[in-house]
């Protein structure tokens, strides 16, 4: 079978690994082997659905049968399995970000560089045929020259507090997506950041030591300007706009319902509320995401987010992160 | 002033009376000299804000000064004005229907054309520049060679039970509006017409002899299709809207609202209902009524609504009652 | 396995079989073990992809581990495949029509009443989240009273003229979904049906007996109009729009398209076009009808589309016929 | 008539003079008495079109008929004519800005408090049924506690380039429109202005010591913040877009076009372009500014936009001129 399907070993058997491990399941060009998590029960349901069983990580990675590893694990564990993998020749599909600290991913990248396995950073939005959409529009011109994007991204509800402590905060853990978006459209890595967030939405989000609604400028050398806003809750749902506007035009992202249902009332005219959350919204992304994964290991396509990427939206999110706290923009260097 | 500007004597001082006589007032090609109304204090009223004078109609027709006259009376009046106008060498802008008799139409249309005087049906959609802009769009083949055309039109209430015994009902004080719109829009006079209705909205309108609900199937020689739907009551307000499909596509015009604002809540996301009703939707075209009828009277446009439009779609409504009475469809010949 | 999943046997391996097949294979709670189709290369195509093996239909019917058949084989084995199931006590998915003949359905419908099976006539658009999120909303009275529905229905281009000789004509093969919606909507059956059409698109079509553009007005016995247009042939796309009006306003369900972008440039502002064709404006759908199936399976849910609500569209299509050949309106007694 | 109509002295017979001297002259409540400009043709074209004749600024104070000014000559006059006009007795109807010298500004304001003249501060945004509707809903809670706002504002092309050297520039004449909309949305005056800018579109803009293109960040003292960003060019027309989002959803105003058509063809869907630019945007903004002042004169209400709001737009424009020179935020004091 693994002449024929590419084989996975896939780290992690939560939320987005179900996610990844139904794609690999419902792929006929790939095959789910090995489930690690610490969390043995956790493997162990996700295998009976996807195929494979569980299995440590120095098993997995020392089968010659497995071609690709899937990295879904907790951030803290991405370098580090990245590292591993890439030693063992594997293939690596990894969950953002790669680290949250530059000289671990810049260590991560030199291993990588070393081995030349293919490595793809997962930032999901570059494969959903709305925001994807625009990207590759713009990339070939569409707008003409771009000057000016403006990206909207709004959670419907805030994470736990927990889930705060250590994942760097909104910067790092939820505008990170935008900063790869920005990067990507623009065409360049902006060489200044301004930030600037407050407490609106919960205090206990202040008292973790993070914002929860914040806004960001991004200039490029050339002049190019990008507005990014967040918020960690939006009553109406999950909130992923993007528009590039340009020398030839506009291109807008929408929001996305379930429906195309129109209503008419004595009080108004009413659509439904955009997809939930990410699960929801992002389906088709994740999907699109393991295809273009598959092709890069046919040698049909090269990743199109890769260490490069990822370490350019961190460098972003950290300069955010810097701005915030000094009330100054801070150059990228 | 009236070699400047040319000089009507309206006849009616009623609600669309009013909006007419504003409209020669603030153009700067009309003035109005005279109103004519059987209640002297309406006339009085209107020529107080809009210009002119109360007068009779022997005294209006008598005055050479008058260029055109506009006729926005009860429908019973207008054959007679028409004919006494047109004999008097005045232009005419007159309300639809031009009557509900068919005798009477041709016998009226035999005078205008021994005369020769201008003489414009105001079918306010033509001008409109939602509905007009359809009519137009597919005149030069925007859609290609037109096949279905599908028109929609609600009234936000029922008219008083009074209008209706006199109005000659729904197909002939509301739908002809539409049978106009298709008669332009097809390209074709209809050689068929098939009519259904119920009354859904109000029991009185029923023991008034009429519907307040309705469709109606047109049919062409060439094969191409309307169908027309109306109803007396719509919740959401005025429901205006047309679609023609064609070879090469489809145009779709819709509602308007007075507007652009989207509201986003934690239950739905929202717009502001259409305009109420006519008065509001279709200002422009009023406005753009006059001022073709103005073109016309300078020689630099001949009228897009003339009394053989007028027939047609008296025509259809005539047939459209008859096929509701006898359940089968009626030929046009 | 057949303890925890429902196993099927599939008639037929064409492209609708295909779809019905993938949705078996995805889920969780069903497996495929047969696939029955003359052409035995096509049915070992898709065993391969999605499990089970080829089989004749008396093996498969035999095997007391078969739980539910799925017939997506040519309209005119339906009747018989039906009977030998429901004989079989198999419970039955049946695409639809039944068949072309009242008599043969009614046949079949009786023993499905004696056998007391579970039986789904495969109708995808009441699973569509639009569609059947609009019939839904009309069911429960968000509309209030429902009075006028406007249904159009477009395909992207004409089936091969092979299909139209046996297909039964536009009126049993297509708009036959639109008969089944609007019954649903319209919550009666319609007790007339006027029909009109023409040959707009290929001669051909006309040349095989059959027409291209048709529109069909239905009423039913308490007031309630329906109007229905179809074309085989829109240049734009698939075309699958209903609207439900009634006495508390109005519901619209709209086209589906890939992606929410929308492009302003020094010409328009543009949206793609819709998803191109049934197989991927129904995606959804066909996911859900199977789930629903399986609800039935389950005895969590009864069919909401059984061998009545068939026999009713064919009613309809066929009275729709009859009313095109002799140009006046059919009563459904 | 005096005593019926309030009687206008206009100061400027350009292009926005034109709009307001309409205004003026189809209001019942209004009329025209004189029209001051250095260009007495100018002067004399509007007067014949509008009511009254040409005169001095001296002969028009003095004339105790005269209620009020209208006052849309060059920036450089206004604060002069303010003062006049105020000590004069009349009230006053000033274009934007009111200088581009905040010290200028007080003293004009210090005399319109002493005096006690009605002032309104003709910023035509706030009239607008669209962006006007937005302001009014979010100041009536109807998105909560708005948290982000975020102003699109682009033109369909540079001004001739000698506006350029006289007006400001793009924060001071066509940012501060944006900058009072965000003030009234926000419902404080912002504390903290970034701003970046570039020459993207032409380069003799950036000879003439301007940026064409720019971005802003405000920041309240609660934490709220605004994104503004604006173009001297866009290809797709006149683009004025507002959204503001807070605890209880968004509200979004869009652009506005002339009709509600779309067309459906081989390669897309499309809608017209949005309207031209601000004289036919605003038609409705500028006839209600108008109404809202007339209704000031008689009592029924108080200037939604007085000499505070005009000086608070010239502060938020100035300390984004100065941050882009300095490339450092700049507090509000």
């Amino acid at each position: 079978m693994s002449t024929e399907k590419f084989t996975f070993c896939q780290f992690g058997a939560g939320r987005i690994g179900a996610i990844h491990a139904g794609n690999i399941a419902a792929s006929e060009r790939a095959e789910l082997r090995y489930v690690v998590d610490v969390n043995e029960d956790a493997a162990r349901a996700l295998t009976d659905k996807c195929g494979g069983r569980p299995a440590s990580m120095e098993e997995a990675l020392a089968d010659p049968a497995i071609d690709a590893v899937l990295i879904a694990s907790p951030t803290d564990t991405h370098a580090n399995l990245i590292e591993a993998a890439a030693l063992a020749g594997k293939a690596i599909f990894c969950e953002k970000p790669i680290d949250l600290d530059i000289a671990r991913v810049d260590h991560a990248a030199d291993i990588i560089a070393q081995t030349g396995v293919v490595a793809l950073i997962a930032f999901n939005r570059r494969f959903d045929p709305t925001l994807g959409g625009l990207g590759e529009a713009v990339r070939r011109g569409d707008v003409g020259e771009v000057e000016t994007v403006i990206i909207t991204s709004r959670d419907p509800a805030p994470p736990p507090i927990d889930y705060i402590t250590v994942s760097g905060g909104l910067f790092l853990d939820m505008m990170i997506h935008d900063f790869d978006m920005a990067h990507w459209i623009l065409g360049e890595v902006p060489h200044e950041v301004f930030a600037r967030g407050a407490v609106l939405v919960d205090p206990e989000i202040g008292k973790a030591g993070d914002v929860d609604t914040a806004v960001v400028t991004l200039t490029t050398k050339s002049g190019k300007m990008c507005h990014i806003s967040n918020s960690r809750r939006s009553v109406y749902g999950y909130d992923q706009r993007i528009e590039a506007f340009g020398s030839k035009g506009m291109i807008q992202a929408g929001n996305r319902n379930a429906n195309s249902l129109t209503s008419w009332t004595s009080d108004t005219i009413s659509h439904d509320k955009p997809l939930h959350f990410f699960l929801e919204r992002y389906e088709a992304a994740y999907r699109n995401e393991m295809s273009h994964f598959l092709d890069c290991l046919e040698g049909k396509a090269t990743p199109m987010v890769g260490m490069e990427e990822g370490r350019v939206a961190l460098v972003l999110g950290l300069a955010a992160k810097q701005s915030m706290a000094s009330g100054l923009p801070v150059k990228i260097t």
